[in-house]
């Protein structure tokens, strides 16, 4: 075996204590979807790759670990026409996918509005880099069934109470509409054939500024001697001045008062009109959001509504919009409490029979104690006791064996 | 899209009420194991293939999951000599490879004695079949650097605490060790390069029973006069005779006094020793154990002592020793009680302005509510009201609009 025994590249290991800090976190996330009427469900975390390889998944579909189909022989790799067509499965790039093939699968078994959680792992085989994983978990909340505005308000009101739960404070909601973005473009005179690469130029706005964006827009063919100005003016649109019954030229009128219906009933979710936030995946049809935080330039999560989508599965048009938190992200930020350490380690001579030590553990978890371990006291006990702290056991007691539970001395560590 | 779709074959989709009940069950399982001083730690689904064919998984590693390497050409499918050399990672078949990767990587950072639990997935392809799986949950409590046997005992009282707190009623341990196995071998002067085949065929006892056996070792060249009585002699051993002093001619000794320790400090645990015992993996050391239930033909879970294995990852020999629980059997076992129908839906107009109904929610969240949802009125009223209690809302309340929390009639369901 190697020197260096590592986990794949690109993923992660997780000891004890950031072990529980998660699950820690994932029980609040959990818990407070569950309260907002929310029912968790679960998929495999390989689908076929007919499913993965479907075109909805965008440049994530180029990050599949595939696999290798069972009892393949050297025939079938000499035969082959590409590798992917050694493959029959592929590990979930997002639960998106797997959730339109879980709907498309049961929708009989299911309600008409279906208020789905997932919290699952998902892989991608991008290049590693600090704070990208090839393993990471995603929090996603899903309403399928639901065509109206109540979708993104019971979306954004439920990650709301997460985020606060979880002590994340100062987060605003980003938001915009697919509709306004065409109607943007269309109001610049942009051919309809060029919208979605115009969408990819113009999500670099944060990054490159509006004349990066004006530069790269000409580069496609998209010049217009007013899009510089535009992009400024839409940068710094006051939102709680737009109204749906007379929105600006290049407002979509429907997307205008799908949004002022979201910002009347989100009064506490600070939601910020952005016109010019895209997000990445093709398959948006109407309202877009995203969580960003003023420490981070990155989103803590993000979401809209893919009314187009599930029809791809199930052949039947069916309205949804998901809410997606990037776990890897908000376990950082989250502020738990303090309350973990309660644990009481019994540090035993070698020669207590096991008999004793066993019997004194079932009688302090039938009384007071949540948590005991037996130790058994090694030479360097400071040490030990140090451990001991560290892992969460904040008391201790010495066992030299003939003790009943109320005979031991509990001592506080730390 | 096909008409049929679902999930990878063999695999397995989980509704609401089922996700929920594993999950219900999973939190007993990691509360009770933590009260016995078990941390929890997690590794990457998938592992390196040098990990996971370094021949300690015995057949589970023809079932691997292998996954392809990314960016390879035609070109590398034709030079390959195997599929194999294909796949770079694989879905791990069990818990323990990943764990002995694990403690190689983070010796340094673990205590002495580490008690771990693992709770997730494996992936094995095997051929699917009424109650095998090819992706299934384990929950796995490993005890590294404990030779002695108060590790068995911790495993087996902490196991035992957790079918207790299940509800599974009448299930024994049935114990035995390798020492054992291969001293009553030796007794019948089998080679010891026969030892393996010749475990093999005594593990079918339960199957084939004693002629079967004496048949099946004949095959193999294992001819003794004696067999036949032995084995008869040894089905029937009781086990409460035995004494670490004068363990009968064909007991180990010092497997003798381990087992009459374990018998001795857990008296309440319905150890039940069964020298015939045999357990597939070929890693074992010493002590193996499996759970027994009176309605089931399979056992429930098992494990016992590896202490050569984590010296093949960390090239130092650590003692180790396991138990794992089958969860897709205790799922089913499970007694839990009915506590969960807590939901209050709000059935509500569809003209009712959103605000209006976050607002409520709020609120009753904020008073003695745990758990709310929002139901647009349907034409079929009491299906709705069906669907809602079967899904665990109890109670609901009819909204118009307009209405303060106080306002709402809450009616019982079901």
């Amino acid at each position: 075996m190697p020197s260096h025994v590592s986990p794949p590249r690109g993923m992660r290991d997780f000891l004890p204590a950031e072990k529980r800090r998660r699950e820690r976190v994932l029980a609040i996330v959990r818990d407070v979807y569950r309260s907002f009427g929310f029912d968790e469900i679960e998929t495999p975390v390989v689908e076929g790759t007919e499913y993965l390889y479907s075109g909805l998944g965008g440049d994530n579909e180029k990050q599949v670990f595939a696999v290798l189909r069972r009892g393949l022989d050297v025939d079938a790799l000499r035969a082959a026409e590409s590798p992917l067509a050694l493959a029959d499965l592929g590990l979930r790039f997002d639960l998106t996918v797997p959730l339109a093939r879980f709907y498309a699968s049961h929708r009989s078994e299911l309600p008409t509005v279906f208020r789905s959680v997932q919290v699952a792992p998902v892989w991608r085989a991008e290049k590693p880099q600090k704070g990208r994983y090839r393993q990471f978990l995603q929090c996603d909340i899903d309403i399928l069934g639901e065509a109206g505005p109540l979708a993104e308000v019971e979306l954004i009101s439920a990650t709301t109470a997460v985020l606060t739960a979880l002590g994340l404070t100062g987060t605003t909601i980003r938001i915009n509409d697919r509709r306004v973005l065409l109607g943007i473009l269309a109001h610049w005179g942009v051919p309809a054939d060029l919208n979605d690469r115009a969408l990819v130029e113009l999500d670099k706005l944060d990054k490159i500024g509006v004349d990066g964006v004006v530069a790269r827009l000409a580069e496609i063919g998209v010049e217009h001697a007013g899009v510089g100005d535009a992009l400024a003016e839409l940068s710094s649109t006051d939102w709680s001045t737009i109204t749906g019954d007379a929105p600006p030229a290049w407002l979509d009128g429907a997307a205008a008062a799908d949004l002022v219906a979201l910002r009347d009933a989100l009064p506490e979710a600070r939601l910020v009109f952005d016109p010019t936030l895209v997000r990445g995946m093709g398959y948006y049809t109407g309202t877009i959001f995203e969580v960003a935080h003023p420490d981070f330039s990155y989103s803590l999560g993000g979401g809209g509504r893919y009314d187009g989508m599930i029809g791809r599965f199930l052949g039947t048009d069916v309205p949804a919009a998901g809410f997606s938190l990037g776990f890897e992200r908000i376990v950082d930020l989250a502020d738990l409490d303090d309350a973990e350490g309660d644990g009481l380690a019994l540090v035993h001579d070698a020669a207590v029979p096991p008999v004793e030590l066993v019997g004194l553990r079932t009688a302090l978890l039938s009384g007071a104690e949540s948590r005991v371990r037996l130790e058994r006291r090694s030479k360097n006990l400071s040490r030990q006791l140090d451990a001991l702290a560290e892992a969460g056991y904040t008391r201790f007691a010495f066992v030299r064996g003939g003790e009943s539970p109320s005979d031991l001395v509990v001592k506080t560590l730390g």
